[in-house]
């Protein structure tokens, strides 16, 4: 457990000044299930100061949030946020501002691999479509970077105060197949395509935030194969051995986020801590 | 210069029931200025049987394709294609089936970078807009692999016959900001995206071309810096020496093209014919 403040080389006040909440502050975003479900369920229950802020696109229809509600009262906050409407993000972010005053923690957990109808995972080129491409980038790699740029903010005021920290951490859930050099199987253009992006995308932040020596650091994650709805119509090739459970995931995905040091910024690691290449 | 049909050892026939045309027959997608129009020139300055189909957006608003005309006469086709509009490309493909029957040569060289009240090289996160990052991604990524889609057929029947490949080639112009690895500055997030998308459709289409063993090479490149309508605005801190014409850039890299073997597939090569990292 973090002992609050432990950095006392930093001036308090400088800190104090602009935050409203001196507890450990984190925002979960695409929370309604799976992994990012259990991300805020793990949070609420390591540290039992800590806030989560949860958001996702229909917070009454996630009966998961609103079971953690009802265990967690006021230290959950659940916001409605969209990552494919801007002013969703900016009006959770103003929220955020008037009630804490900081965030030390971001995980972007949202993403989209196929939705009946609508988007299917690409077996060959000939299949590829231009809706589909742009739906995957819209949501995966566009959706998760409008939601940095308007948290950076409050990430640069929260740092890693309040955690076992030097710096706030900005985790956004990549995937292995996001990987161009480590593709070999092909196929899933649009998902593939739309991670490597925001691959990129995490890479050039990441960037700007060493430059600035903004107390933040920027990583992407992959959660391994996790027995959850996004992976659900793809697991039939899956060994059992390395089909995850959304609880191993996330433990493994948290003890990376509360480990990382600032030199770890534009970094894109496994559940396992290896290193993946680009 | 290539000696037609000197792979004796496949069988004429199998070739001839598809061509239409027995003559080297290349594409250049994005051909009204810059390295495009250049490789246009160059392709019909290279080899006097050779065939090329240029297109771009607006025929005849290209003096330069419309000069290349008057000279080439029936060994330049011009055709009107959008990479944002997929009929374009179809109606082309179908064009160059007809006419020719397949393609031996596809370079991909259209692509946006800044557009005066649209589209602005971001310099920082907080400058990053979505519309920004939507339209480079549709015109730098998606764009290129409608074509490389649509033409796939077309370079199945072509393979290397009548050059001195082995392969057709499909040459899709990257850059080496693309490069997550590389990243070092930040900075255009947009373009930056966009072309990291691109590197990984196209590597995932060479992981197909592979398995399916057609005979396609797809291949990325890194033009340079060219003095260019594209890199205008910014070639004030390029070092004069690495500010390179378009003529000596479009010759580096047809050079390369020439040479491609069929284990260069996937890869991504800056004008020196050196490998630049993912």
């Amino acid at each position: 457990m973090a002992t609050p403040f432990r950095f006392l080389s930093v001036p308090r006040r400088a800190f104090s000044a602009a935050v409203k909440f001196e507890g450990r502050v984190s925002m979960v975003q695409g929370a309604s299930r799976g992994i990012g479900l259990e991300f805020v369920k793990q949070l609420l229950e390591n540290d039992d100061k800590g806030h989560v802020i949860a958001t996702c696109r229909n917070p009454n229809g996630s009966n998961g949030l609103v079971n953690l509600k009802d265990k967690f009262a006021e230290r959950l906050r659940i916001s409605q946020l969209d990552v494919t409407i801007e002013s969703s993000i900016e009006a959770t972010a103003r929220d955020i501002k008037e009630t804490y005053g900081h965030l030390n923690l971001l995980i972007n957990a949202s993403g989209i691999l196929s939705i009946p109808e609508v988007l299917h995972p690409e077996t060959t080129l000939s299949k590829v479509e231009k809706s589909s491409l742009m739906l995957a980038y819209e949501v995966n790699a566009v959706g998760p970077i409008l939601v940095i740029k308007h948290m950076w903010p409050l990430l640069k005021v929260g740092g890693g105060f309040g955690t076992e920290r030097s710096v706030a951490v900005v985790a956004s859930l990549s995937a292995r197949v996001g990987s161009i050099g480590d593709n070999r199987l092909g196929g899933w253009h649009s998902y593939r395509s739309s991670k490597a992006s925001l691959n990129q995308l995490t890479k050039t932040i990441s960037v700007e935030f060493a430059r600035k020596k903004d107390p933040i650091a920027c990583i992407l994650l992959h959660p391994g194969t996790v027995d959850t709805d996004l992976s659900k119509p793809f697991q039939r090739n899956v060994a059992q051995e390395k089909l995850f459970t959304k609880e191993f995931s996330a433990q493994k995905l948290l003890s990376i986020i509360n480990n990382v040091k600032s030199h770890d910024n534009g970094k894109f690691f496994a559940w396992d801590g290896q290193e993946i290449p680009w």
